[in-house]
């Protein structure tokens, strides 16, 4: 078995992870059991649930244990397999770990992929993965837009933002989105197709609320909220009556030791609003769909996407931090 | 034209609501247009719903303007009438103002109640009012509990709680309440017949969400919420997968300065959950049909509720704040 650099959890964070709360260990792979298969990973997801795996928090799955590689979704090829259904040299997806090698049990989320299906295998982790997923259902299913519907998107020249308005322009919405500066707001209508950008850099809550008015003065009918914090307050002080919130993420709580939270949840009263809370595996059995619908637009010239790669198992780190600083242009992902 | 008592808003509160804030002025009644008649309103519901129309923010309705009335859904009788269709001495409902005589519009909300049908004409204010109607639809429609659900009501002893512990029942759910003291939670079990109670006074928010727990370990299916503040958070804490928050109102939060907010809304992407906003103006067409059901279970003894009853409009400053100290035991009513 080959030797195994792994991205580890030495110390959970204590708000902004910091490089000491990790370490990049060497360490043997395990022998195989029959029916796993050794992955080496070739690409990793780095995406903003994994600040939430760190903590010890109830959620949707276990914590990464302290010792071990830090969670994410990987494309590789099987290096080695006790499996009869997979050869070496096939290329899998999988929820696996910032690792070079990965023990992994085919089923469930663990598959084969065919690389020549997409014009990038990147493209798994990013569009046809969980991203773009989370964008298509989550819009579409949780947001419900309806045609002529006004859509706001925080966090919107994200990897899931930029998805989400496209959709939404597609769905005959007009579209709103919510980033940091001005070289992300001029992407956003430039390349996105967005009809106005906010950037939120400067403004407080008062200058947000008057900003999303000006822009949308008949109010939000659906939220697509990545942000959290004073950027959702702001978007609930501008509500439709009947809005939908679709709760993606609240990555400015992430690292914060004590959240902001929300104060202006009254307004989901005034306006008989809904906030719903997202998980893309609720939509598993029907990613195939929502792939293929994902397919027909990208040939069609009708959307365009952003992978920023970053090379190095060694670079995980600042890689990571930069989906928390905004340093990041498109789905992050890392090349180990 | 009779003088009129009225109990009008000369100061917009800064959080909790001064005495000073408010003046019985009396002054006399206009002279009717065709199609109004006067109403000598006989007691007023306070509910509080009416902390928000003090306060000049966006709302459902119109703030109370500075020197008016204090607005409040009333019963009382025509006085004088310039309409065909209400005689003097007819029994009317209608969303009016803390004051001896309103002027009133029939049609909407305004309408010819009969007394007779009823145990008391007060219950137009309670059970067969918008209380009544708000714990029937908000639970039924908005928070949707199947047989076997776990329900947690906060204020669960107030006018609206404890009616929707008691449907909630009905359903076949098992039912938790949350309310402040070891009396009300008595009656919590002892007369509503809810099947556990939390007594939230004194208890930190680590405490509330061990206490929740304690209670229902398989987790929140409904939460039915009117408190906000570290209960929402508590109860945030204790999801199961699907649940669903029918936020009625946020009472915790009405009088502060500095809202605590809600700091754990990621738990809604955790169990894929979500919060409604509910306000029983949505209902309004169907309120003949929960009126129906809600008597259906009164007459067959399924039912309890209570009403607390002060008189006298120059006692409507300190029987409004009763509210907020939750020293009312049952529905809040001011007799004029």
């Amino acid at each position: 078995m080959p030797d195994n650099r792994r991205f580890t959890l030495v110390r959970r964070p204590d708000g902004t992870p910091a490089a000491e709360d990790f370490h990049l260990a060497m360490q043997p792979t395990p022998a195989l059991a029959p029916g796993e298969v050794l992955v080496r990973n070739v690409y990793a997801s780095l995406d903003p649930a994994i600040r939430g795996w760190l903590d010890d928090a109830p959620s949707y799955m276990p914590p990464v244990a302290l010792g071990a590689p830090v969670r994410a979704t990987t494309v590789g090829t099987v290096a080695q397999s006790a499996n009869p259904d997979f050869a070496p040299g096939d290329w899998v997806l999988g929820l696996n770990a910032i690792e070079e090698y990965s023990v992994a049990v085919p089923g469930g989320f663990t598959q084969k992929i065919d690389p020549a299906a997409v014009p990038s295998v990147t493209n798994y982790l990013s569009i046809f993965g969980a991203v773009g997923l989370t964008a298509y259902f989550g819009l579409l299913e949780v947001g419900k837009p309806k045609p002529g519907d006004t859509v706001l998107v925080t966090g919107a020249a994200g990897a899931v933002g930029s998805l989400v308005g496209q959709i939404a322009k597609l769905q005959g919405c007009r579209v709103i989105g919510i980033a940091g500066g001005p070289a992300k707001c001029a992407r956003l209508v430039e390349r996105y197709g967005f009809d106005a950008a906010i950037d939120y850099r400067g403004l407080d809550e008062a200058a947000l609320v008057a900003a999303i008015r000006a822009a949308t003065p008949d109010g939000l009918d659906v939220i697509f909220e990545n942000v959290g914090g004073i950027i959702l307050d702001a978007a609930l002080m501008n509500l439709a009556d009947g809005a939908r919130v679709a709760l993606c993420g609240l990555i400015s709580e992430y690292n914060a030791p004590a959240p902001v939270g929300v104060r202006n949840l009254w307004q989901l009263i005034v306006h008989s609003a809904s906030i719903n809370g997202l998980l893309v595996r609720d939509f598993i059995p029907r990613f195939g769909e929502g792939a293929a619908a994902m397919g027909g637009w990208l040939a069609a010239g009708k959307l365009v996407f952003d992978e920023d790669i970053v090379t190095g198992i060694d670079n995980a780190f600042p890689a990571f931090m930069k989906l928390f600083s905004g340093g990041n242009d498109g789905k992050l992902i890392l090349k180990l």
